[in-house]
């Protein structure tokens, strides 16, 4: 399986220039400080839509558009982070969006995918009734995770990361399909090949760790966590290929730790996130990472989108 | 009465320079385009301990250290901003630090005070008790807002917002004791005449416009609001005169309001704030302060320190 390149990363960074946010790497003692580490956020729940994924979308889009000219539509399926930026990517080249959601994905997904002007299927059969829909309407179908031009458009974070100072030595990058990670990853190995980078996930929701411990099968059951954006029941064949490749460690996180690292990082950086960007300062605190004193450590901060109630049950 | 000059606030500006955080001025159209306007947010939540208020006590306490050299220790009255900006400046200066807080204060509040290593003393009698205790110890005591070298730091903020840009045409300010809003006037009067700047206060917790109508008197009875921070039970001599002389307008909002705007801001910017710093927000979306389309808006999002049962409640 190819694996991305700098090429790919140069020019998934030259198409969505400017139809992205530059996201801030936030340093903070306060969160570093008690874990001895110089430790640095990068705050994707600042980037549009609140969350890393309109990275890859626009790039998978606009890649598309160079190769076979505009589709006719989008669709997408996705527990709603993808979903909203697949949304913003159609918004932004007037295109008709139909994104498929599960019944139980996070009101204030669902309502950010309408604010961008797209449709919504709430359904439990995802991947099915998308393909369905593509095929119907003549829609092109944005994967969240498993395109290589997706991760090559989530790679732009790790570039980012290695503009904003010297390169870190430790990256934790949270985990659902693995397309963050596998972007990230790629691009820090090309540049700063002795930067360590470690996957999160919740312990109830480990579709990537179970696919590289098996060899490549997707969970038994539909993975449940209050990291909502990271319960992906499967990994995908590109993103499985590079974790394999460039992702140093995975480690694995408990829903109690993730509530208690997400009030943690609100209360430190005033900065709102959703827990599943909370897994990488909760597999810190659990001491799942080895890291000596001081190391320079960056926490991808994933998104922001948060229903008051989960906000509730949070605090 | 004597009003911040531009001297006073380029003084303490230099004093203060890389002991604060030069916060962002972050533009907002999410929060901005229904409201018609063009929108942006100064973003103190992200300042040291959480507040504006560290840019004040460092003033004040440099200043103080300049004409009669270092005081024996640090003390101060104050619902909690305050009081951990001086425990703050104390630690930065090596010297101890006791606080007089309310026995209802925020309990985050109290928790960042002695994070920084300041005692806490819970008392009714804020302002006896603390003038008691400079007098025993023979500390120093930082107002938290009737004091023209902490009117002179707060006014920094003002700076900041004129170097980010084109002047604004409009800026809401949070008012307590009416510290932030003498210094922010004064900083816009100077350089962009042709701002208008709006106070804000909670209805149960006016203190500021209560004494410019009537000439000065204090409040008859504690104030109490959702936004902690802002319940100020009397202005100070110098705030008065200071809002008398520049600021154009004052408006009140409704608790109700304050709790709608808080959420709309943390789901928009993804910046957690504290109730006091959403009342600005309040009083746009209450219609309460004309301004016509694309008008260049500033609100100062004064703090960010919110206890996770006052989240609870909020979301």
């Amino acid at each position: 399986m190819r694996l991305t390149t700098v090429d790919d990363i140069s020019t998934a960074e030259r198409r969505i220039a400017g139809r992205v946010v530059r996201t801030p790497l936030l340093s903070c003692r306060r969160l570093g400080d008690p874990l001895r580490l110089d430790l640095a956020v990068k705050a994707e729940n600042l980037q549009h839509t609140g969350s890393f994924k309109v990275r890859g979308a626009l790039n998978a889009l606009l890649a598309r558009v160079e190769r076979q000219g505009a589709p006719a539509g989008l669709t997408a399926f996705s527990a709603g982070n993808h979903a909203a930026a697949v949304a913003f990517a159609g918004r932004a080249f007037g295109l008709p969006t139909v994104v498929c959601m599960p019944p139980h994905a996070v009101p204030t997904k669902v309502e950010t995918v309408r604010r961008y002007g797209g449709e919504v299927v709430l359904t439990d059969d995802l991947v099915g009734t998308c393909q369905a829909l593509a095929a119907e309407r003549g829609y092109h179908l944005l994967h969240p995770f498993d395109d290589p031009d997706v991760i090559a458009g989530q790679a732009t974070v790790g570039r980012e990361i290695l503009a904003d100072g010297p390169p870190p030595e430790l990256v934790l990058v949270p985990v659902g399909g693995g397309g963050l990670i596998s972007g990230v990853a790629s691009a820090l190995r090309a540049a700063a090949p002795g930067t360590r980078v470690v996957g999160v996930e919740p312990v109830t929701a480990n579709a990537l760790g179970h696919a590289l411990r098996t060899g490549g099968d997707a969970l038994a059951a539909r993975p449940v966590s209050i990291a909502d954006g990271l319960a992906a029941p499967f990994a995908g064949r590109h993103t499985l290929a590079h974790a394999r490749a460039l992702v140093d460690e995975m480690v694995e996180v408990s829903e109690e730790d993730i509530r208690a690292a997400w009030w943690e990082l609100l209360d430190a950086t005033k900065l709102l996130v959703e827990p599943s960007a909370a897994v990488t300062l909760a597999a810190l605190r659990a001491g799942l990472v080895d890291a000596g004193p001081g190391t320079r450590t960056v926490l991808v901060l994933s998104g922001g989108n948060v229903s008051p109630a989960t906000l509730a049950s949070l605090a």
